[in-house]
């Protein structure tokens, strides 16, 4: 299960061997069930999730008392509340499987060991946040500049595997349509 | 014009003194006169900067042809366009001094050799990345959630100073309002 970690660890980061195996040990394995949750709002958020296998989203319960999902995480994704996960209080966010998912969780006192011992990591997660951070301003422009039917089929079009794959009612609640105005999209681009 | 940033370094990592003025050194100090851009659409974003004074805003063109204001950087901020920087390719975002400002620049050559340098810096980036992942996290949630007139108004009680720095047609176009709306709301609050 490690594997797929170690290999994409090395696409970022040149580590030895011998370095490697202890980095990998810092990481706790899960099984997670489908719609299993790995952490629920104005809880303290643990660990940072790396996604093995399987998909991962995050949510919280809007005013009206519906979920309403932010964010997935497919493979080789990370996933947390990272404002939580850096100062260690309650936090904003709800993460669960949408299906089954195999993933590796790195705990905050692991992670301030591992990152002290291999401060060569720094880099790596650096790197990652770096990545997560050019993604929301891309995001954030499209949210401004497209219509809503085009931030579908911009979406489609980015993560085709994706829009397979997830629930349409998850799907629909991310892009901030009613299931119904979801079909409606979808009818229209068969016809 | 460095010490703001020594500052700011010393709060996240602890760095020995004959190594600050090494890292200092790879910084130029910008002066900018209001207006002024520091990129534009299109070209390659050839540095991360930081704001010791004044205020930065990121934006783009959108298709009616006007600048959508997606970002603003205050003192104490990092501002880059980070897809364009982190692979030296063409943006999507121009970015643009509000008012007369001074920046200190980091470029992408001087980041890559003083991370080789001194690998304590990857610390620092990686907990600016982490805060700024954080923050949008936050941000897209209230878009979820808030009506845009409580968006304006946890906006203004997030950031009161920056609220009266800013020009009212920015913050309108930052928020997604037109300028009149960002009136009528303002007049209703005084009320």
């Amino acid at each position: 299960m490690v594997s797929a970690l170690q290999q994409h660890i090395q696409k970022f980061v040149r580590i030895p061997d011998e370095d490697m195996s202890g980095i990998l040990a810092c990481f706790t394995p899960l099984h997670l069930k489908k719609k299993e949750n790995l952490l629920a709002e104005g809880n303290v958020c643990h660990a940072n999730y790396f996604v093995v296998k399987g998909c991962l989203r995050m949510f919280y319960i809007n005013d009206k008392g519906d979920e309403q999902t932010i964010q997935f995480a497919l493979e080789n994704w990370w996933m947390a509340d990272y404002d939580s996960f850096t100062h260690q209080k309650p936090g904003l966010f709800s993460i669960q499987a949408v299906e089954r998912a195999e993933v590796l969780a790195l705990h905050y006192q692991a992670q301030e060991k591992m990152l002290a011992q291999y401060p060569v990591m720094e880099r790596y997660y650096r790197l990652m946040h770096q990545r997560a951070h050019a993604a929301s301003q891309r995001r954030i422009r499209g949210q401004y500049n497209f219509s809503r039917e085009d931030q579908y089929l911009n979406f489609a079009r980015q993560y085709p595997e994706f829009v397979q794959r997830v629930p349409q009612y998850l799907l629909a609640s991310f892009l901030g349509f009613t299931p119904e105005y979801l079909s409606e999209i979808r009818a229209k681009r068969r016809s």
